[in-house]
């Protein structure tokens, strides 16, 4: 009997915006591994199900139990917020599939991504050429990321920050925002998404001179707008350059 | 009668790829407003409903009849491939509606970008922080764009390229691939996604060195690796830094 592993991206959190491959794949699936709280947003496909749980910080025994379930003959679905392949698990499956040589089938489902949810939330700042860097250092190395700031700052892009910041790491955003200033205006549109497309969903539209650090946490992504990002009847808009 | 304006993005192309809150918009819309192409994607949904069609380059007009319907008292569905939000109409939407005093309630509904789903195709590519260049130069400053690859390329940034190529424009990927050789090795793996999500998609994973400009066309979106990706067991993989 052989498995198979799916890797698949469930959206921002709101049933709403899983797609329906994700959702075949879920209904299909024998086993459901996922960090709790993203198990909580498919609980509606959980029934009769073998669950691989643990905490966020277990990705890796995680994934290698689903690498597992799944060499064992499981229908195994492992399952990331947003886009499995933006900072999630599609990536840490296809590392641990080829160096620990597990043989079996694997797919990756795209999701919409945290930065598409949060960007259509606040408007359109993503419509010119952006980046999206994350400030966790857990698993990078700071210089370098600080290295890709200044480069985006100055090259001025739209910035899309995952893990901006947590209870223990704050450094990180207050760095961030301190290169973003010396290169963009203080009034650069920033917009923070908490907690997206969940029932506490917080959206919070202020500017780089503006940002209160306190407002950003675990669950939160930061767009920060380039120089011609502006806020137009609530809406936070990267005009793309058409003549109206 | 208060009309509304829901812009939403559809996915790449493959009826799986869309979310349940793209779906439920488009049923209750009766007037859909769209690139014929991406219609056609979406036909399945259609069924009674006013269609808006224009050509590729007939967008300012579409988006301003897609207004007017809705300010007719029109439940509207407005339509990108991929996610709205990223070079799609969600930007013009909330200009045009903004600038020509249109007052009608909009939503943005995101969805799967291309980049995303390019990348799920190829493997994870985007695993480690990147970013999002159009080649297009019909609404930038190809000064711009340029200062802008030669600043992700220094950065180490992965790199999703959309509107690489067209027939009549064919020396941007031609020199944004000479940028980048400047600063990534000749092996960097380079993934071309045409068509993503249609019958006749296409996926080609090459390197930097070998890269085949013809194999690149207006339907292509092209994931440029940064110094730590690589190819494995067929997958394009930008390890995350986990230690396994």
């Amino acid at each position: 009997m052989t498995g198979k592993l799916t890797v698949i991206g469930i959206g921002p959190g709101h049933p709403l915006d899983r797609t329906a491959r994700a959702e075949a794949a879920l209904r299909e699936a024998d086993t459901v591994a996922g960090y709790g709280l993203y198990l909580e947003h498919v609980q509606d496909l959980l029934g009769g199900k073998t669950l691989i749980r643990s905490a966020m910080t277990g990705e890796v025994e995680r994934c290698r139990s689903a690498l597992q379930a799944a060499a064992a003959g499981g229908n195994v679905a492992l399952i990331s917020s947003g886009d499995a392949g933006i900072y999630g698990m599609a990536g840490l499956a296809l590392e641990m599939a080829t160096a620990e040589g597990f043989t079996v089938p694997i797919e990756i489902v795209p999701g919409v991504s945290a930065a598409s949810a949060a960007a259509a939330a606040f408007g359109a700042p993503l419509m010119l050429d952006w980046a999206c860097l994350s400030l966790s250092d857990l698993l990078a190395d700071w210089a370098t990321i600080r290295r890709r700031l200044e480069a985006v700052a100055a090259a001025d892009l739209v910035l899309a920050l995952y893990n901006p910041r947590s209870r223990k790491r704050v450094r990180q955003l207050e760095e961030a925002a301190a290169i973003l200033q010396r290169h963009r205006p203080g009034s650069t549109p920033v917009g923070i998404g908490t907690a997206l497309g969940a029932p506490d969903q917080r959206l919070l539209l202020t500017t780089l001179e503006r940002l209160c650090l306190e407002d950003v946490g675990m669950r939160s992504l930061v767009i920060v707008g380039n120089s011609t990002s502006r806020v137009e009847a609530g809406w936070f808009i990267t005009p793309r350059g058409y003549r109206l």
